[in-house]
Parts: C-alpha cells; structure tokens; sequence
C-alpha cells in the first residue's frame, strides 16, 4: 500500500476516533503541520511515532509500515486544484517575484531552503474576521560552489 | 506599456539608483513585499504613492502611468521555475494537504484569503545559518450560502 | 469510498427512486444548486441533513459518511468538456476580461468571492424557447493588507 | 491591428479621458458586459456605435476598423489565471456538474447557449459586505437530431 | 458501470451476434451514426429504443441502464490520436479558419449548432476509389443579446 | 512574410474592396473553401490562381509571394479555441468512435483521406431556422502493406 | 480485454515458449514488423493468422478475440518515452522539415501515406558497429480536391 | 540571427534562384537529406560549404554565420502538426512498440543511434502509384556500464 | 506484472530482509547504481544475477520473471516531481546550456550517450557538511552521417 | 536586455574572437562549467570578474549591466529538447528512482543540494572512445524541521 493511500485511511480511522491533528501531535511531540503532512505521506514516521500512533489509533501494520517508508512526496492531482489550497499557489504567483527581490536583497543570490523549514499555521483573533497566520521559517542557503576536492 | 514590462525597467532603475526595496518601501510608508510587488506589476499603486516613486526614481509619465493601472495578475512565465520561487512551490506540494487538513480542524470549511492577506519576510539568525521567515496572514472565510436576496 | 464516486452512487440511487433533485434539496431544506453539488462530492454535508438523505435514499452508512466528509474540490476530469459545462467556461472566455472590468470599475480593486457566493439556477419562460437563468451571488472582496499583528 | 491589442488601447483611452464602461455602455445603448466584451475584442461593433465611440474617445481609424472586424473569440493567456477571473472558473469547477444536473432534470438532454446569451453584472447592497450579482440568461437547446433534408 | 465501459461491452456483443450498425439502427428506427454514437456512450438512449436494443442483444439489465442514462461527453482518450479519427481533427486544422470565414460571410456573426445538429456517413463511389461522403448539417446560432426579462 | 500573416493582410485587403469570398473564388474557378483556405495559407496557390488574385485585389509582390509558396499546416494558436471553429471540435469529440465504427464497417479497416477529399459548405433553408451544412468527401485509404520492392 | 492487454500477454506467452518473432512471422507469411505490431495490438489480424497464432501459442479464446479485433491505435504513454523509441521521435525532430523539403520538391504537394505504407527493419554489418536499417516505403498522396458529385 | 530563421531565408532565396535541393546537395558534395536539413538549422555547415553555399546563393555575410553556427535542435512548433510531418509521427506511435521488439530481438538492450546515423529518401515508381521510400540508418548502441577507469 | 511494480515489491522484501543496496550490489558483482536502477525496473537482469537475488531475497517467480524481462524505460510519474529527484532535474535546467557549450568546445558536434554510460555516486566528507558525488561518465558520440551501403 | 539574449550576443562576440570557454575561465579564474553558465545568463557575475570579461571581448556597457544582473534561471525553451542536452534528462528518467533510493540509504531522508554544488567536465581517454567525465558534487542536506524560535 502507498504511503498517500494509508494516510487517506488513518485520517478516516483518526476521524472517526475523534483525534485531533492537534491531539495527535502533542502525543508523538511534534508540530501539527510535521504530524498531518508526515501521516497523510509527506514523511517517513520514525519507528517510535510510529508505535505510538499504531497504539493511539490502533493501526494495522501495513498502515505502520506504510508510515515509516521513505516517501515520494510528488504532487498530489487530486489536491492540487482544492480552493483551500490553490490560494497558496495565487498567493506565489501574485507574489513569488517580490519574495524572490526580498529575499535577494536581504540575502544576496540564493533560495529558502524548502528541505531545513519548518512550518507553523496557527489562529489569530481579529475584529474584522479570524485569521490564519501562516509562518514558513526555512533556511537561506547562497549559490556556493563547494567542490568536495578541494 | 504592460505593468510587467513597466515593474522590469523601474526595479532596473531603483538598482542603478542604489536605493533598496526596504528604503523604497519606507519611504512610500508600505510594507516591503507589498512595495515589491506593487512595482513588479501585482497591484495598482495609488497616485500619491506613484507620485513619491516618480520622484524618488524619477521615472518617466509612461512608466508611472502602468504603475497605477489595473493589473492582471497571471503567473510570470519567466519566474515559475526559478529556484527561488520554486522551493515555495514545492512547500505547497509537499504541506499543502496538511494545512488544508488543520485549516478545517482549526476553523471548519473555507478557505484563507488569499486578497483579504497580508505578507511578510524578514531575517532570522540562527547558529545553524541565518533563516528567511515568511509570514503569511489571511482572513478565513468561511463557505458560505449568502444571497442579496435572502 | 471517495466523496465523488459516493455522490455517483446516490445519484443514481435518487434516479432510480424517482426522486428529483428540487424535491430532494426541498426535504432538506437547502436551494437545489447547493444540494445537488454537495451530493456529488463539492461540499461536506451536515449530520442532520445527512440523516435525512439517508432516510429518503435509504443509503449505507458508507455513501452518508462519503457525505458527511470535508472535500477535496478539484476539477472533475470526467465533466471539464462535457458540452453542457464547457458552455459556462467559454462564457468565462469570451466574457471574464468585461467582467474583470465592470467589477474594478463599480468596486475597486478586488474580486467576487467563489467561498461567500450562492447560485440559483431557474428556467425562465420567452417567446423564442425557454432560458436557463444562472444567479451568481458572491460578495465583492476588495484587496486589503490587512495583518493580525497591527 | 488585432482587436485585442487595440481593445487595451481604447481602454487606456477610455481611461484618461474619464468615461466610464456604464457611461460608454450608456452611449451606445447597449448593456455594460456587452460594450465591455465588444471593445476589449469579444465582439463585431456595428458601424453606428463604432462611430459613436469613434467621437467619443477620439479614436483613430484604425482603432475603429478593428472594433468592427470579426472576432475570434479565443482565451486571452494574459488573463486566465487572474484572481478576479479565476474565481469564475473555480465556481464552475466546483458547480459544474451540479449545474448540469439541474439544467437536465428541469429541460431535459441539453445545453444552455453561450451563443444566444446575455449577461448582466451589478452591484447589490448587503449589511454583510456589498455583492457581486452576475446573471446569465441563455436559451435552452435541446439536442435535435435535424436534417435540412427530412 | 459508465456508458463508455457499457459502450464497449455491448460493441463486442453486437460483433458476436453479427448484427451491423446499420441493422441495428434500422431496428430502432434511427440514423446509423446516432444509433453507434448513443450505444457508444455519447446519447441518452430513450425507453422505448433501449427496450429494443436489450431484445436483439440479449443486454444484461445493467447495460441496458447504462443506456438509458444522461451522459457526460467528453472526449475518449482512448480515441482521441487514433488515425480514423485523427484525420478529422487534422480537417479543422487545416480548413477550421476557411469555415469560420465563410460562416461569417453567410450567415453573419455566429456558430453551426453541435446540439441542433445531424451528421450522415455515406458510402460514394467513385472510379479513383470509393468514398466516404460526411454530411453535418447544423443550424445557424447568431450571437443574439437576449434576454428574459425584456 | 509567413503564409498565415499574408492571409490575415490579403483578407483585411478583400475586406475593405467589398469582395467576397464566394466572389473570389469564381474568379479563380475553385471552390469558396479551396480558396478561403489557400488564401488563409492552409494551400499553396498556382501561378495563374495568384495573378488572378493580385489583380483582383492590388497585391503586393510579398503577398503573391507568400501566397504560391508550400505552406507548413499547423494549427493557428489564434483561432483553436474560438466558438465557431470549436463546434467542429465538440462534433469530433462526441461523434468521432461513432464514425470510425461505422468506417471500418461500411469499408474495412482504413481511413478517410484528409489529403484526398473536397469540403463543400452551403446554407440550407429550414422552417426551424436555416442551417449550416458541410460535407466532407474523402478517399477512403485502407491500411494496406504494400512495398515498392515486391 | 484490450488489444494491447491482450498483447503484452501474448508476448510473454511467446517470450517463454522461445518463439522469436522472426519465427512467427514465418508462421503466418507475414513481414515480422507487421507481425509484431499486429500481436501488440496495432493491427486487426485476420480470421486465418489468428488460427496459427492460437495453434503455436496455445491461446485463450479471449486473446484470439482480442487479435482479431478492430484497434484503436493511439500513443501507448507507457512507451513514448522509451529511449530505443524516443530515437526515432527524434529524428523527426531534427529531421523532419527537411524531410517535408524533399517531398514537396521530388513530388509536389502531398505526403507519404502512414496507411498504404510498409516497414522494414534489418541488420547490417559495418566495420564501426552493426547498424538498424529501418526502411518505411509508403505512397504519395498529392493534395486533390476530388469530389465523388463530379 | 538563429539558425532556423537563417534557414527559412536560405530556403526562400534557393526557391527563387530555382536550385533545388539536389543540385544544391551535389554542389557541396552531401546526401539532400543532411544538406536540407543543415541549411534549415539541424546542423552546422562546415567553412568549405558554407563558401560554396554562399557563393551559389550569393548569401549575406550574416547569413553564412548562422550556417556554421552549432545548432540546438529542438523541435519546431511551427512544423510538428504539419501533415506531411505528422504522418511520421503518427508511424512511430503505430509502429513504436513493434519497432523497439524487433530491435532487442535481433540486437538485445539497446538502441539505434539517432547520432551515428543516415537518412534516404527517393522516389521509387510503382504501378498502385509512386513512393516515398525513406531509409533511416543507424547504428545500434548496446546499454553497456562503461567506465573511464576501469 | 510490470517491472515497476515488481520492483517495488522487491524494493519491500529487501527493507524488511535488512538488505542494503550497497550489499545486494556486491552479491551480484555490479556497481550500486546499476543493481538499484535494474531492481527498479531500469534494466533487464540477467539469468545469473537474478537467480542470486531469487536466492538472497527469497522472490516468488513472478518477481524474478519481471526482473530478467526488456523494460520501457519511461518517466515514472509517481517520481518525477519528488525533491530529491528534482534538484537533479533543476541542475539540467540551469546549466545543461553551459554543458553543451563545453561538449562541443572540447568534442566538437555530438552527444554524451545515455546508453554507453556508467554512473557512480558516493559520499565525500566535508567540513561544511557531507556531499553526494555523482559522476556520470558516457562515451562521446559524434554526429556521424554513416551508411551501410557506403 | 534579459540575462539570457546578453548571453547570445557574448558568446557569439566570444566564438569570432576566437576565445575558447577554457580561456575565459581562466582569465577570471573561475572553473569552466561556473563560466560558460554565468555568461549564458545563469549566474550573476561579480563586477570584478564582469571587468575581466568586458576587457577580454570588448563588451558594451549594456552587455556588462546584464551579466551582473540578479538571474531568474528558468528553463530555457529553445535548449530542454536538444539532444545533447537531453540525454542528461533521459539519464534522470532512467536512473533518477535508483539515486533517490542510494542517497536515502547512505545518507538518510534529505536531498543533494542544486544550490551548494559544483560541477565539473572533463574529456577522459578511453580505447572505446573518449568519454565525457561529468561530476555533480552536492551538499547533502537532510529534512530537517528546525525553527528560528526554538
């Protein structure tokens, strides 16, 4: 079984259990966005989460065994559309080229590492609507040409 | 004269000028992603806002003039690869499924607003190499069934 | 079981019932364009309304959970060409740049909401052969930097 | 000159002299997303109201050759993927099937034409935040198996 | 069981019987290509012609419902390079711009129906080889402004 | 000049002389769509053809140049899209494995030649309103091995 | 069961029964390379090959069915990017206008039929290297606008 | 100016100077295929033709540049739908799979160079009609795990 | 079952057996990259080899059947877009301009097979972090017009 | 001028002034792949070596205001299908599942930096044939979900 495909059940068994992502990830000690990206595919669960995933939402093993395997983390055609997750790539497209002068200038030539980040989404009070604030925290790797040689 | 186009020769402008985004920002009283983009072409500048880029740049009729027209805001063909823009494109790939998943744990169905939004981008240092930390603060909205009728 | 390949299912259970989609949307009290799409997988559809569905339909609990779950909304392949939906996206090319324009030059910069929007779709009697008349009802949304901090 | 290209020049016309798509729609006799569609490239003008805009925007002849020339009516790539455009196309990805469902229980196998069509766009007043209302009113064509011959 | 899949099973069990389209059109009383294009998935088959079609194919009462069922007319991909088929997409490429403009200069602005529509298929001889003679025949659409209210 | 960019200017030329398309082409003792298409650049047009048509419309060398010369026929970007040439696409979509059944039962195994073949479009009176009918009339080709060896 | 289904299976039937398909195409008198693309589902095979192929291979009635069955022969996507085919793509890439010179000035304005065409590939021994001769032998076909009406 | 533009007016001025490509390929002494093809772009024209090139053509110093230019041969959007070309690349997805069987039979794994290698083309008459007899000629690669050190 | 397929079946048995790549290289006597890529599915493995890896894995004879057969070496879909595969891609999008320059500089006009290769990767200790060294090495092959006959 | 047309005109002012890739490196003392990508438009030269350059080849300021110039490093159109530059893409079709699994197993989850990585390109003797040397050295880089907060 795919690791895609297993996340899709465990979110239905977490679901039905009434977990939280938020429950979940306090019981393996891990940020929610790493919990709900790493169980629906995105990461391998290491073999400690992984048990007690296995215990919290009483798991088979080929669903823990799909969670600990190496993932491709390739687009997902059926979410790549979604609205929720479409305004993430309006916002790159109305502002990539900005974020990509910011970062340059602060910086110098180089990107944000998309692999060193981590991830934060959390809930803000505000008068005019609640909001979602969104913080990508990644490192700045410059353009280096290292050669192992020398 | 398309925005783009426009957002090219002024940055090209500011760059030979040495005066960076974050002076240019302050001095027109914005944020600095919001400046960067408004001049690349993502939003209409407002005439007293154009009018202090004129003059800071000394920019041509032309050129003020597509800064404070209407933009379309497609995707630049010329930057979607880029590895800078590029990392925040595999970001969505590889979380965005996870932040759909906490977004309606967190505040139910709908979407965070990708015009009702604010960005930031700033430095962080760390002992590990300084870090780029990206804000992204949306309004949720709800789906919702309103009518002007009803 | 997907929500899509449910709403499938039921759609064709409610077909063969007799059923039809005004008096299936009547009984739980919601307009037809909102029930018909939330059958077919576009939206989650709530616990007491899902009861009724089942009543009527005399579903499994397979095709009511189906129902009950948060959707992914992405572009059905199976429907994009159908001649009866693609009539819609070619008025969206012949006419999306003059409603671009009309809705800059009566609201501002800004869009119609696709999250805070109601549908109706009704026939209207004419001399040259009845109409389809679609209402799209969304709330005009302007850009606003708004930020949760400030 | 195509009529695309000297559609966004009549527009920055428009523009500058202050006349707005209701008061240019108004001059003509024609409704607004019709005036807006035809002069951005969507339609023939016919030769009086192309010369009525003629005197007032000033318009050179070649300008007002391509008003009136045949369009083809293709999608404008520097449009698609606009936010305010963008989120027709998403209603029709999420509604789509749900349109045709009730467009086929109401009339029967067919389709509503984008050919015999009309389209109006105004603004209504909501203590929740002003709206856009589009209404589309197309005919109905059943599908008709006719020969010229029998 | 969708229409295209029901399509495929009855086409193999129309081979078998050794029943020619043109037979089996002949039984239901219509043209030979509606007749292959309906039980090929791309029509809704009425009662009565499906009654028919189920006697002289012995059809399972699924296939028969697949039949009788509204479709959604997409292109087959499975079709869509075939070289029979191909030939006719190669047509519009290289005289689609010549139609356009002999329907505009005949007709005015407008469109050949695809709804109100026949096609026939017809064998010609010919002594540099037979023929195969399409006729479509289409009823003219002019763009018409029409709408319900007045 | 290419041979599509000499058909657009040779067209706003025939345009503004008043001639039409069913004109020309008695001029120069060819069908109106042999000729819309060579001119469009779909053909190449002999020596005496293209005399004839720089006479009739004052054309300059390069336009006569480009119209004689072997054309590359490729789809026009501009035009895929556009309604009335759509339609045509649409019949192919949803009729395509209905034609190439009832080809390959009416002939064998093999195609309708899209090099071999004449295309006529003509308008047809009708009580229902009048209507549109094009015959396409192609060699058919069956797939046959043949060698120049043996 | 599809053609090409059907073909893979007959292949491996043939790989392990250490039948070449030099050796089958000696069976049944045909050029191995329409032999090959016959079994792999590009070709119908007739009523009396489908026998010898059956009697060599031992083959289930549903994969003869499936030999003798009219093809779609469209692009197999688990094979156009093969490198041994992609070679060939290739040529036509760097070749085929030139290609397209040729024809047109050795036979005017036509192409090679893919139809009425045969293939043949050998061995040839070279001093740098044993080389693939592929030879494609097919008719010319001029562009002629016959109609069967006169 | 890029090789492939250089071509076309290389090509346009051959045309007119009446030399066909083989009298153009005897004069410096290469086969018409790779002679057409180099002076349309896909290869670069060593000095010594180049020479006799210009003189026979009495090509422009700019001109002669582009010809010994190296070329990138990609492919050439205004050529790949061309029928005469498409035909080619219709053989390779009919005939692809059969092709590649064929090789790894007569050579095991490997290739047929599309770099070491020769192509024909001629006229060969016929009594069903002359033909374009093309002979593609390269060398088999075997998939071989060589190593500069060992 | 496919190749693909079958190797990640294999690519399970060997995690959970606790078998390295590197390990599973060295009882075969093959470098790393090529045991890996050919278990994948890349390459057919030859008799010898597979009975070794039948033996140190303990495969079922369908997995070694799939192992030893001639693959389509295509793009996998499910790998394409994965980071750790993309920054491969990225790097040919950045510099495989720059790499053809040097080619051709250092080798004239022609290619670094992709057949006649071996690559090599390995880890290199480094006071900034440990690398990947990856080396490909590939025969150069000149564009060389070569006949059989001549 | 973007990067990449200033990149055109250099390396054509570099090939008639005789002044092989090498040479430049040298002369600016960086390695060749660095070089012949940075003048090609991927890297942004530092003025010192800008310097070099424009002495060397006698370059307009403009030239030199373009090398210096931030890159966007998109794909280049007119290179991705070349064959000298797709065999490296083909490479990472073919091997690309096998490095993936090689660096997960030597180094952990994580990938080989693009951006902290050099390249080198070297002509290596071989009596097959003299082999193109290519080695990528990347840093690797592990997932690793670290935050400038904690």
């Amino acid at each position: 079984m795919g690791k895609r495909e297993a996340g899709e059940q465990i979110d239905e068994i977490r679901r039905k259990a009434g977990i939280s992502w938020e429950d979940l990830a306090g019981r393996i000690g891990r940020p929610p966005v790493w919990t709900a990206s790493a169980v629906l595919g995105s990461h391998p669960v290491p073999a400690a989460e992984a048990e007690i995933l296995r215990e919290a939402l009483s798991l088979d093993p080929e669903l823990v065994d799909a969670l600990t395997r190496q993932p491709t983390r390739t687009a997902d055609p059926a979410a790549a559309g979604d609205p929720t997750i479409y305004r993430f790539q309006e916002l790159i497209q109305v502002y990539g080229p900005a974020l990509k002068a910011l970062i340059h200038e602060e910086f110098g030539d180089g990107i944000m590492s998309a692999i060193n980040c981590s991830i934060d989404l959390r809930r803000a009070e505000h008068p005019g609507g609640d909001r979602v604030v969104l913080t990508i925290d990644g490192k700045f790797l410059p353009y280096d040409w290292v050669s192992a040689q020398g």
